[in-house]
């Protein structure tokens, strides 16, 4: 069984977090799932109290780290230095993804070093600024690390996952109880396209 | 400012209520939000904990009443009659809408009586089973009560509120920042056409 890590800290955007936490306990027997933070919990944006599982510093042990988002809690957690002192990413084994802001961190800890990568669209010129190479794209791929933006891009990041793990049986079992009624189709279109279409930039980089 | 208040219950499903919460957060000075139940908190499908604002017998005060969903906290709550005898909607006077089981609870309370409605499609049998004219469609509106299936659908219940309450741009200042990078033209698309066809097929009942 997979181990999958989110890494959390205060002040998060509550959808970014809690639409992971929904779509990755949306399949049994597939991975566990860890909160980790610096923290035994975390606040969100709206105030919202999560408990974490494990220490931050136990993203070395997790097969799979996902980091989330928050306007004002990514650039706080990027002065923490216990916070980012503890981040330490193994691309050559790890399966390491973001979402909105998130790619911020994965940024500062060097891992998308002239490597194209994206964020949610408000946050692009800040990423540029600190030289990130921004994409308008809901999902860049570099080998094993995925940057998405825009929340509801956790469809892709996570199907991503789930095809990387498993297979598109395995995504579809995940996204299509979220899928809007009626609209299973042209969800499904859209997703294996944008998936497909990262994976393919990628394969050239 | 308008007064929304979102039905919650124990075991509710996690991203139907976040997500929606983290909609209503996206607009400032548009309303207040309050979560009503019958505890003090209450605790999701996922095992998170939700502080309630205010009982549920205060929906007879809100502008707006939204009621969220849950494979098994919809039934529990459908038997509860504390639950059930507070929820005193008043369509007349009140913008009620509901997401994936949610309706169960609107068709129950005799609202969409011999009305079209929706659910998330794996409820659908369930909901035709107890008299619903279930639509495979993501949102059906019928005057002031809107029903939505598939979580994501969220993102055009919130869309259709912000229009009966305001207008177009007060729906695309919420939406905007969870529409996947590069994808704008794309959801905005969708979400217009999904909503109006709402709109328009309501016209004709």
């Amino acid at each position: 069984m997979y181990k999958v890590g989110i890494v959390l800290f205060d002040d998060f955007t509550d959808v970014d977090f809690f639409l992971m936490y929904d779509l990755l306990g949306r399949t049994a027997n597939s991975w566990t799932v860890s909160i980790l933070g610096t923290k035994p919990e975390h606040n969100s944006h709206l105030g919202m109290t999560v408990k974490t599982d494990r220490h931050i510093s136990e993203v070395v042990s997790q097969d799979v780290v996902l980091i989330t988002s928050g306007k004002r809690g990514v650039p706080a957690a990027m002065r923490d230095a216990e916070f980012m002192s503890a981040l330490d990413l193994n691309p050559a084994k790890q399966l390491i993804g973001s979402i909105c802001a998130g790619s911020f961190i994965l940024h500062e800890l060097g891992l998308l070093k002239d490597k194209p990568l994206t964020t949610n669209p408000d946050a692009k010129a800040a990423l540029q600024s600190m030289g990130g190479d921004v994409q308008d794209f809901p999902l860049v791929i570099n080998g094993n690390i995925a940057t998405a933006g825009g929340c509801l891009s956790l469809v892709y990041l996570i199907g991503w996952l789930a095809e990387r793990l498993f297979d598109s049986s395995k995504r579809k079992s995940i996204q299509n109880h979220l899928i809007p009624a009626g609209q299973l189709a042209l969800f499904e279109e859209l997703i294996t396209k944008t998936i497909y279409s990262a994976e393919s930039a990628n394969l050239h980089n």
